[in-house]
């Protein structure tokens, strides 16, 4: 370390950015390869426990399992809670239990509970056996709740005082307890006689204050007191509008029994919307290491559920053979009033999609929402009926083509503004996603009613 | 407040959710209809600044502005800066320069800076010719870096210590200048003697400390120092990969001159999600109160670069209009080949966006992920070849037509898949961001292969 090292224009006190470094990681690949478990030593302990990861991250599967048994004591705790849960799995499988065990109890309680969430039955009973008790109780108890809330996401490690103490106290009390305080911590807890939260002071401000001013003079009433069945989901919305660094879990009784970090929110805010993103493209789940049978087995469900749709409008086609075999341009202007209509519809959606889980998109504003977005869809349609009318008189001089495809086009235009927003909110008030499902539903309205308005309008108008 | 509101499973301590709930909102409209600022008063003062604005911004624009005439105190500097930016651009042209101006000034530089850079040239003028000089010159001074970078998002409050002091001497220190701190802070910045930062002490180890011990000996390497010019995203990625909760922001000589603090780069880490996700759907920036106009202003231009792909992929078509006369089965089939390969292109692409923006996706791996996003697509196109064949002959009782479309649908799924990394690898490299144009990019490709193969096919097999 010692050396900063200048990088782009931002200066990191570590080797920088070894993980996109593709002479680095070759140099690694050649060092497993070689079987050179001190030289991979050299190149990785230097490195923070994150670039650890991110350089493993960038090696197969193999080579990850070689490294782990060339060189088990760089896999420490740390550097297993930062990989993604596809490549620890694979490392953890070439690590023995003890040292597995020992690294994991390095760790706070709630990222030893992430690590060991993840493993089958057996492994996890086994690392489990050689915990102290505490610690495996610890984790016991964070796996006792569902996964993707608050009792999942507290860490056990927390400082509280109790309210008629002052500063004085409080900062007597944590010199003395210094081994025993949690790694990080933003705020103290000021509890009652029932361990129950009544107040929390930023430890900034414990810093300037008086020795003899109480806790109670100086503390402010939580902002929010969470439950550990809470979803995380609903906690990452409250820490983002609060602007929250921390905050109590309590359990039914009202007693302090954990603690919630703006750190792992942030990965939690990072999840959700790496999981709403990727839900509108129509991919379940997604790491980069993933093999080839798991991006298939991930996708291959959205793509069959796609093809059925597709069929479906193709359905609609089929009812028009008679007016396609006639006039053969119909065939070749069809797709363009889909096209749009599926975009226009996604360009709702993702709006949608984003205002709900920002907590914007409401039951009061639902309406004037709802809209402004067939207005949009109105307007838009119409800005396209013209353009595209003009490209077909142009294309075809026929203008009564023209005209039915820019009738069909303000008409496919409005229904893709309604169905992108109407179908997530209708999605949310039956309890679901609305990320997940939605865009298979819109585009499947905008291709029936493209295709149903083109060619309808077409047989009624020029046949 | 006072009384704690037991809302879902999560404790707020604020009347809960007034943002949320369609009566309290209808009420707050009656209120302001009948002018009656008291009752606004008596419903808004309550609330924590964070839910006064949501709940405005469940208001209508007029709505909005005669809240802001009603009732000026209302709108703190705290809740202008929680405002989003529409919003606040509405309440602002109903209060005056000086109320204006000391509401800006309670906060602290960043946030003052955030409100501040929205107005137009004139109205910024004024209000900061009402500023005190160092509170005019820090805004401007943020004002003087890009936006988007670490100089406008820094706030120029911390708190730094010379590294020849003890902690004892530290603290005393922050007792004495209590006032004159920030708001909040989370690290004790350590400088030497030029003013550069040479370590950072949480403030929680502060705290534990024993008087006597020197800083220099509980202090720790600055994981970062960030030039005011650093791209904001490149800064939330590595507060995200180190888990930091501040870092010192330097000028050109190293000198501190201001921290960054993490729950700013919550916010970034929220609306660089959002643009990506948007982008992918082809809008280009968007609010919940957007109006129409500016709803179409933001999407009309990708529908129409949508509308030249979509009828570039017809000329296609057209190629083989002589084709289609004769067999309209095709015309049927084509737009299936079409719609798979752009939700297969898609699924490819979110899953390219989303690792080159957690920096998973590099140099060193591109390759591998290029060869497995192909097989993907192979291996996706062979089982859908197989489905869409059967269906094809179930359908229209036309072996050679089943051939053709099962052989399109391979190609094309592979296409999908390529051009779905392909095309965001190319994006970063030429220095553009792969989340904006690519998904058109994508869908072209997918369009003009898939009609492409399957008449190209079907002229070549089945005439």
């Amino acid at each position: 370390m010692g050396e900063a090292a200048f990088d782009d224009d931002v200066l990191i006190d570590s080797p920088a950015r070894a993980d996109t470094d593709p002479e680095f990681v070759a140099n690694l690949r050649q060092a497993i390869a070689d079987a050179d478990g001190d030289l991979v030593r050299r190149m990785l302990v230097p490195l923070h426990e994150a670039d650890i990861a991110d350089v493993l991250e960038q090696l197969s599967a193999s080579q990850q399992g070689a490294l782990a048994e060339l060189a088990p004591d760089i896999i420490t705790g740390e550097v297993l809670a930062e990989l993604e849960p596809d490549s620890r799995e694979v490392v953890m499988e070439y690590l023995d239990t003890a040292h597995l065990a020992a690294a994991i109890q390095e760790l706070d309680s709630d990222d030893a509970t992430e690590v060991v969430e993840e493993m089958d039955d057996a492994t996890r009973a086994a690392v489990l056996a050689e915990f102290s008790d505490v610690d495996r109780e610890a984790v016991e108890q964070s796996l006792s709740f569902e996964d993707e809330t608050a009792g999942r996401l507290m860490q056990r490690e927390f400082v509280a005082a109790p309210e008629f103490w002052t500063v004085g106290h409080a900062l007597d009390h944590m010199r003395d307890a210094a081994d025993g305080l949690p790694d990080k911590f933003h705020d103290l807890f000021v509890i009652d006689t029932g361990f129950r939260p009544v107040g929390e002071i930023p430890v900034c401000r414990l810093l300037s204050a008086r020795r003899d001013v109480a806790l109670s003079d100086l503390m402010e009433a939580p902002r929010i007191l969470v439950a550990p069945e809470t979803d995380q989901e609903e906690v990452a919305y409250l820490f983002q509008k609060y602007h929250l660094v921390s905050a109590p879990v309590v359990d039914d009784a009202g007693r302090l029994t954990g603690m919630l970090t703006l750190d792992d929110i942030v990965h939690v805010i990072q999840d959700e919307n790496k999981e709403d993103l990727l839900a509108l493209a129509g991919v379940n789940e997604a790491g980069l290491a993933d093999t080839v049978y798991r991006s298939v087995r991930s996708r291959a469900p959205w793509l069959l559920v796609n093809l059925a749709t597709a069929v479906l409008a193709s359905g609609v086609i089929a009812l028009f053979e008679g007016a396609i075999s006639q006039i053969v341009a119909l065939a070749v202007l069809m797709p363009i009033v889909a096209s749009m209509g599926g975009n226009a519809g996604t360009q709702s959606l993702a709006v949608a999609v984003r205002s709900i889980a920002e907590r914007d998109l409401t039951a009061a504003n639902a309406v004037r929402v709802v809209w402004r977005e067939l207005a949009t869809g109105l307007v838009n349609g119409v800005i396209f009926a013209i353009v595209m009318g003009l490209v077909t008189v142009l294309w075809f001089q026929d203008w009564s083509l023209a005209a039915v495809i820019a009738i069909a086009m303000v008409l496919n235009l409005a229904c893709a503004g309604l169905s992108g927003i109407l179908i997530p909110l209708a999605m949310v008030r039956s309890g679901a996603d609305p990320a997940v499902a939605s865009s298979v539903f819109v585009t499947t309205v905008t291709d029936v009613v493209g295709f149903l308005a083109f060619l309808g309008l077409a047989t009624i108008v020029l046949l």
